[in-house]
């Protein structure tokens, strides 16, 4: 009998550690979650990612170091050839490279493999959600800011290491600054991060809005996804134009984006995408309409399938499956 | 001694239908052009291919039915199985699917093979021209529209049969009218049809150039590039204001699309582009810029190098070349 081997797979986000531990056929035997660091640095982080990895190990009742191997989806510019992470700009004094891969397999054991956030998040909607049956897509995530993620025939398409940036795809020349210090990007618009910016503006510009309240009420420090969804849900006016202006603003870059690419599908996926969901993506879809030059054959639509998991999924992922 | 074979290109334009005969090195051996007519249907289309080839095979010394194949770049839709060709907005009479290749082999006599025509001028550029030491590229075509075809890897992706299309990037939510019906593309702002549009509107208002004084002194009956070039030397307000709103434009589009596929380089081709040349390949790299994500890493941005002949030669190289 073949023995059997798990991966472990780690979404490293700003907020959060995801870490899952799979089998072969990407069963999810053990997960585990930690808040991300808000003050330290690189070494606060991995030892984060450190405890999530043994405890969703613990979970599939396999010791850590007997993984085949870890991947890891992270922020940032990641180096290959060197394991290491630098210009995370969501993880905590993490400017420089740091040696991200060898540091944990020092730490833990199995070989670390180091893979773009997004794109694996993209990858893990790909090989097992909502686009198993196309072969070309464009995964969205639509979260604080806007990721993006390519896949072109069966293959993550990554360019010179920098490909899938929709959130800065231009949707209004001379616009709205956007967090990324340039002006008229998608993001500017449709970020979370950008779009409580806005809402704070509106409110301390005299509109009534009854955001910060439901943020408050829910014990939250930001407008999270929950929070926009309960205030759209109250009609409130600046949720609701803020939203509209975030679908517009997503269909325009997502539609250019389509006239590029011509993929088969596009993933919506992120906090706002999957909270929003499918009336969401027909709303984005609709918004797109207007400027696919070929709209006679749109793509498909969907919202990703994988929620929370995705991107640990996909991170497992860049761990090769051994051959039985 | 190998036979020598011969193929032919023809680069199927709305203005001028331009035919080459090369040889293996893609070495022009013939070339003829003819003016493609305005009216007619594709019979008389058909007939002027018919033409151009058999003049350009004459100049080459050979019997155009010798000759190996002939690729064809044509505009609108292409049915490669059927070798037919539909919604050719730019020729006379050119809706209905017509079979364009059948029809040419039955009066010629060498197999017929049909490709985008703007992709075609893009593999020429990637195989022969300003872009050979790359691997991936996106061919920006700056003539009547804007169209423009892509390289990845080395081999043309296509979508659906409808990428490339960064004319219709938009650049301006609630922008300009398009020549597409669309708002805000950016070939609304960039494209020689749009541009003479937006040039005799300003006239009609009262505003002042000498565009269309230069048109008749140069015997043109529309805004040609040679037309732009000389009002722009001449200062011309608003020859001088339209280009500039091209050249923003074009450079909006251009980063957004990079931000999307980050290729190695983009190629500035077309009637507007080459006429303009390299001085405006700087300025619409600098347009670029501010909006381009990874800017530690620009694309190199160059001006075609094959001219005129760049599509028929993408053309002819649609045809395989016999292995010696």
């Amino acid at each position: 009998m073949p023995q059997r081997t798990l991966r472990g797979g780690v979404d490293l986000g700003g907020t959060k550690i995801q870490a899952v531990v799979v089998d072969d056929d990407q069963h999810v035997l053990g997960q585990a979650r930690r808040p991300t660091p808000a003050v330290g640095g690189p070494a606060d982080v991995v030892a984060a990612i450190d405890e999530a990895l043994r405890e969703a190990a613990d979970q599939a009742s396999v010791d850590v170091a007997s993984l085949s191997g870890i991947g890891i989806g992270a922020p940032g510019a990641i180096d290959e050839a060197t394991g290491s992470l630098a210009r995370a700009g969501n993880l905590p004094g993490w400017r420089d490279p740091y040696p991200l891969a060898g540091d944990l397999t020092g730490r833990l054991g199995p070989p670390v493999m180091l893979g773009n956030d997004v794109q694996v998040a993209t990858d893990a909607e790909f090989t097992l959600g909502a686009a198993k049956e196309f072969q070309s897509l464009l995964g969205v995530f639509w979260g604080t800011g806007v990721g993006g993620g390519i896949v072109l025939e069966g293959r993550p398409w990554l360019g010179r290491g920098a490909a899938g940036e929709i959130g800065h795809v231009v949707v209004r020349h001379h616009g709205l600054p956007c967090p990324c210090g340039r002006h008229g990007c998608m993001e500017a618009y449709a970020g979370r991060r950008a779009m409580e910016q806005r809402a704070r503006e509106a409110q301390d510009g005299g509109e009534k809005t009854h955001l910060f309240k439901i943020m408050e009420e829910k014990g939250r420090e930001r407008l999270t996804s929950g929070v926009w969804a309960k205030a759209v849900e109250r009609d409130d006016d600046v949720a609701v134009r803020l939203i509209d202006d975030a679908v517009e603003a997503l269909g325009v870059a997502v539609a250019s984006a389509c006239n590029i690419l011509d993929v088969d599908a596009v993933i919506i996926g992120g906090g706002m995408g999957v909270r929003f969901g499918e009336p969401y993506a027909r709303r984005i879809e609709e918004a797109m309409m207007p400027h696919l030059f070929h709209d006679d054959l749109p793509p498909v639509i969907r919202v990703a399938e994988l929620g929370d998991l995705g991107g640990a999924l996909g991170a497992a992922l860049l761990v090769a499956v051994p051959v039985a």
